[in-house]
């Protein structure tokens, strides 16, 4: 039995140097198709859910192609509208070793960011759905982007459909309009039942610091969340340490109001693609919780398909069930 | 002794579609540079002359790449200048047999097309050289783009510089905002000595029809303009016949106040990239110009450059002035 | 408003030669996703129809690869199956000039050939539906490929749902078992009311020929094939002459009970694929049917939509409406 | 001095998925000729050994591409005949980091697999030979692969050439008909000279276990396979760890009648393949013998031909016998 | 029954701009292994023939790579020896519609090139075979060249090896050093029984003009040429029509001392590569002297093979007999 | 503001074997364009810094080629002349593991190394510089080679222009002629202000061993050179250590007259390509130099531009001062 759920957001096309190279030494880019909310969708499907997309593309070639590959990667796509206007890009210089990979935006002014809440109807898209998930990119987007997402939210709590959300704090898109964050994303995590996110982003929520590394100050961000906002019942986290490009070290840990599980660091060597594993993480917890595991189980899933993520390209996780229960920390040779 | 000559225009980026794919089955795209007036720089280089370019291009990887790469081809790239903003685009979807290739622009908000004619220093790029050569893109950018091609004309008059004025007419972009397109463009052709352009060009300046295939219609057309534009000297012009998207017919034709020298068509098969042809037309025409050739020369080199552009990948011409003279409309066989 | 239809048939995976190489050349095989039924399905998707493909995959990678494709296409795959067992496959060794491509197939014991009626709900995939596609190769792969396709004509027969019947004769197919295949497939056609075939497949049916290439020939054939077919409403062909590996010229015709459109003879050249032609002329002629053209509007389309096929990669013809409304047999240059 | 030896087993074509991509994000598939015998012929014909490889392919372009590859690396294929009939395959998913690689076989009925021992001239292709080397797959292909293996040792044996047997037990294989490996093993390691395996391979074949990782262990099951098989002179085996899929630590071993020979373990890191590893063992270990060489120069040399191996794509070792001897388990930097 | 023959010639690697592309906008060369000799030795082991290559080549990994071609082409390469020094290299642009491919020779100074008859064993390298096929380009490399085409056809003189000398006049070389070659070559002729050439290549040997194309000229030529060489049986040559650059019409032609047989012209289009085509024509032409046949099917098979050569890539036909025999010049569509 | 440098040496093409591949495996090479002046000089501009080659290439398209890619990096090719003759070249068979890669050089006879003073125009491109780069390959080249280096260093001191003189000894180039380097190098390093060299290179000079591994044999070795060469104030080096092809571990160190600054030892992994990456350590090393900066600037740039140079592909470092100043040690995640 597979879990109904309802991913809204922006689809993007990434466009990226192959082999290591820098973008003056690019004759060609690897074109990839992406976006926070349909990487978790993307994620969800290849692990058996059924998953609707709540989206808009422009008309024509760009937007087509990224229909395509949402629907490829097993999402419904009958949510996803269309309309003129650009389409959202990004482009990212592979780094590798010692030089991190770097990402360009280009994204103002595309049909989603541009669009409103009539545009969508979100009644229908959250009927018979057990989660919508959505995260702060939208709101980020602008004041149209608030809209969007307030409305989503408004529309799922009509329906009784639990929220997931997902901070997904991106400075560069709060601080290009005249924002005030804070404000617009505690509205919106008033109604979440889960939320994917670290001290760092309940630091941000809050207005306080619950800075540290240490697993105290991990509970007392998350207790300090709980008492803020009522409806929510559980906070996923990882913690990663980057020792080069190819290399991470990364734990999990999935907090609910009455415990707590976290998980041993894994180490994440030979890193085909970063992008996009935070939702991989995302997919990996609320894949248990669609089948109604404990928190353990949500935070060993959620490691262990962000850490799968790693090992293969693009923006969406495309792994499978049957990996992420063979998945081992240590390693494995070729399966015959 | 090579002619120095200066080019003003955006530079621009291509993404293009490899081995005939639609879009929607691309996972990767081709990265070409290109833009007209860089492509007419391109070509004359590669011709042996010495050549700048005046632009303007975003500050990071995207600007380094189309500055890298107009470098490359030869030209002179200190008057590009570079500032904070978004790289113009454009997406090719290529075509092949009866399926013509099709373009999508990306353009609007680019840094170039935002810039005002203070952000560059005309006078110091034009002095010493023999030749401005600009096209109807930058005016039909907006009111900005009209106030740069002014101001590139402004001050090649003032320097003595002789004027070389390509149509490229683009629809779409005049559209796009409360344009006066025959206003501006027969302002900017009163200063040209030399216009590149057919009779379906001159209508439009004109406001009166040349249509028709006739040899007379033409020179009725060129009659006209060099009536309208008394500076005019020159007016080289391509016929197309398009069969499929790898097999076309081209001929050439140049018009001087007392004559016109009429080509040949020739039949271009195995078409490997449109784009850029009709720049290279205008870098061959340009080519024997400096070299003080007579408008025979003029038609037949500009014939011959545009059907070689037609044989190589990239919106750029970088075949060299060897094989334009070795071009034979006979074809060849392998040169050993 | 878009019409529902149903395919039903094997996917399979082509691993063909790049860049017109040899097999004993080849260091890797470009890999696509077809089946003469799916590709119809695919086309129709492309044209903005609601299509369902019924179908049955083996578990694993291979499966998941054709799912997914199909998928990406905009067909409906929740009818799609699995099971374990081997994927279909075929190798294609690229020809070019007046080497002509050659395929190697791969496909006995495939899941799909190895299933049972029983495997496929008909009644549920047939549902609300306008159309159901087969054709002459499911019945070819063995007794259990004509119990399956007699138990979808039962089942459309069942349900009200007219049937389109391609032909699509493979003599190697039905010569590897002990078949009667014009038993089966007159008893097959008995339903149909659309058939996808010439004169050649006519003869194949009755026992008659029809040979000979004059329109009055090809209307003799459609007469007879009328008269033993009692539902039979349509016969659409295509008429092909190969001139080399890219060149071809095809004319397209319908026949109705009361009357014929043949089209004009277009010349194709620079043919990118041309594996799956027949089947988008098949989709572009049930496109029209759907629409409720009239035979002339279902042969041009058909025609228009073959051609457009020859243009791009794979087995499906992901060409979308308006581009197949835009076809011009005469060509067009570079839309901007 | 160069030594004779043949080789006989089945040759497959392996379709792997390139850039550490899923299958079901591959559009090519990379083409790789290979097979557990093939590759230890092709590994000593890359030291400088000459080389028969008896096999059997099917008749057309697969067969010509696997007859091509197998020749190209330097052995003879005189003996390798040919047959109506399928290749056989295997599909690789390409594994990276914690995500393993995964192989999906589809072998079954193959030409090889179907084949008699009349269809092989034993005779003839050990003529002049100094040794026969086949390996545990042949008989695990069915009872037709057990008749082929035994005339290939009985013919050695009349000739009185040496056999060297690889154990290459494939659960997955034997499991897939009503088999008995341990009574078809112990048969055919009656007439074994050397044999490549440890003591897994040795407890299945004795049917007692010797697992544990201790020196002693692995002493303790070669004493007995040596008990057990009068005529075998040399074990020669390896002890893997796999950290990830680009990193394991490999040793190597090497046990006479009276005496052993234990490598240092050496750290394998940026491996590229790891298929065909073990059969790369074998060929530096035969490779030593060929030469006379004693058990700890096998050893060594059978070490590091298998970690150069890892280095290099492709189920064959093409590294030569000088990459062989300049190899250093502490690296080296860029030869110039 | 297949014919014995042994190649003598330089093995060179070619270097080639992919896509179409000119050396300066490449980022990659194509690798190919060819040479005029080492070509007809691949195309008669493709058409079945066991045959022999006589070459020296570079100790170290390019003189490997260009071995392992040659065997991978089905040729004996035991005959071709190793020695330290460089590799010969020709680098390709290639060209596209009316831009010719151009070739630029890097062989000066090879090992090949620099070797001396010692260094062969012709004797043994002749032992049994048929056929000595040699050409004119390995007495154009200088003085060394010239002793060693002197000393192959005194070796196959003395073993009563009939000789087949391709003309394959590349003045280049020839100009390159202070040579006579009409002197060396009429002298390499005298003991020629078959001649691939045409009448320049007759008058370059000749001192005497037959230039004009009516096939009276080359009856002309051919009876000149049989006068001034006694020994001569066979003359075999092509007239090839430049269309461009992948559009030719080439005719065949085979004269004996009494009679000729001249094929019709057969179009030639979608060229995929053009080099090695002269060899193969050779190849076609020996492949049926070898099997007895008369100088129609000598021709006629000659034509068909230098035409399916021009529709794969690389210096070598590798195309087998099967396709020879099914060659139809009407074309043919995919063969399922 | 930037210095203005002028860099003089031999500019070559890499050919590469992609993907780890060994030369016999592969079909196609990486084309690169590299030599150790050019690639200082395209670090230096790549870091903002005005920079003219003097060299000299052949006529054609490989030096067209290889001056494209210099004026790419952002380099002032006017002083690169060009002249008939052959391009040097090396071929380069890439490593992987504990597999090095290696390099085999075909430069000899090329254009440069054949040329002599006067095809040189020094004083004009001296004019104006702040510092003089070249190497010790020049003069390795053979007595033309010392005759180019004597000639340039005499240019420098004529003009003022300070030296900076790498070392890069390369036994196999002086070991193929009759030379003395020791005498040419100390001669060369009698001008020098800035050496690129470490106690090995030291020892090499003045003929006194310095090797071992600690600080105080390293400044041991740097008074003596301070000695020996009075006009020497900096030496600038590096210490690698080798773990396998992608992992290594370099420190950097700058020795002054008065003091010296040895800098942590940095984990260098994942490195996608070591060529150039000595080059760029100097490139670093001038940046700051050139900047006015202390010894500790000059080696930790110098480090972390050598650094960031192991993570991109080609013999040039295209790493702009954006990057270079944002360089940590202890890497970075994904900058967005």
């Amino acid at each position: 039995m597979t879990g109904h759920v309802t991913c809204f957001g922006e689809v993007l096309l990434r466009l990226a140097t192959p082999g290591h190279r820098l973008m003056v030494q690019s004759d060609s880019l690897d074109l990839v198709v992406g976006g926070a909310e349909a990487n978790v969708a993307a994620g969800l499907a290849s692990l058996g859910h059924e998953v609707k997309l709540v989206s808009r593309l422009p008309v024509g070639p760009l937007g087509d192609k990224a229909r395509s590959a949402v629907a490829a990667a097993g999402v419904d796509t009958r949510h996803v509208s269309r309309a003129p206007g650009r389409m959202g890009l990004y482009f990212l210089e592979s780094g590798a070793g010692l030089r991190p990979s770097s990402i360009i935006y280009d994204r103002a002014g595309s049909v989603f960011a541009s669009s409103s809440p009539d545009d969508f109807d979100f009644a229908a898209a959250l009927d018979g759905v057990r989660l919508l998930h959505l995260s702060g990119i939208t709101p980020a987007l602008g004041p149209e982007g608030c809209a969007l997402a307030q409305a989503a939210v408004a529309a799922a709590q009509r329906a009784g459909v639990p929220i997931c959300f997902d901070g997904n704090y991106r400075a560069l898109l709060w601080d290009s309009w005249d924002s005030d964050p804070r404000r617009i994303l505690t509205g919106l995590m008033q109604s979440a039942a889960i939320m994917i996110g670290n001290h760092r982003d309940i630091s941000l929520l809050l207005g306080e610091t619950f800075f540290g590394d240490g697993a105290d100050r991990r509970r007392e961000a998350a207790d300090a969340a709980f008492e803020a906002f009522p409806g929510l019942q559980f906070i996923a986290s990882t913690a990663r340490h980057v020792v080069n490009a190819a290399h991470h070290r990364i734990a999990a840990r999935v907090d609910s109001r009455d415990g707590a599980h976290q998980t041993a660091e894994v180490e994440v060597t030979g890193i085909v693609d970063r992008i996009g594993t935070g939702d991989a993480f995302a997919a990996g917890v609320l894949h248990r919780w669609l089948q109604g595991a404990d928190i353990a189980a949500m935070a060993e899933a959620g490691l262990a398909y962000t850490v799968l993520k790693h090992s293969q390209p693009g923006d969406m996780c495309r792994v499978g069930q049957g990996e992420l229960d063979a998945f081992s920390a240590s390693g494995g040779d070729v399966r015959r």
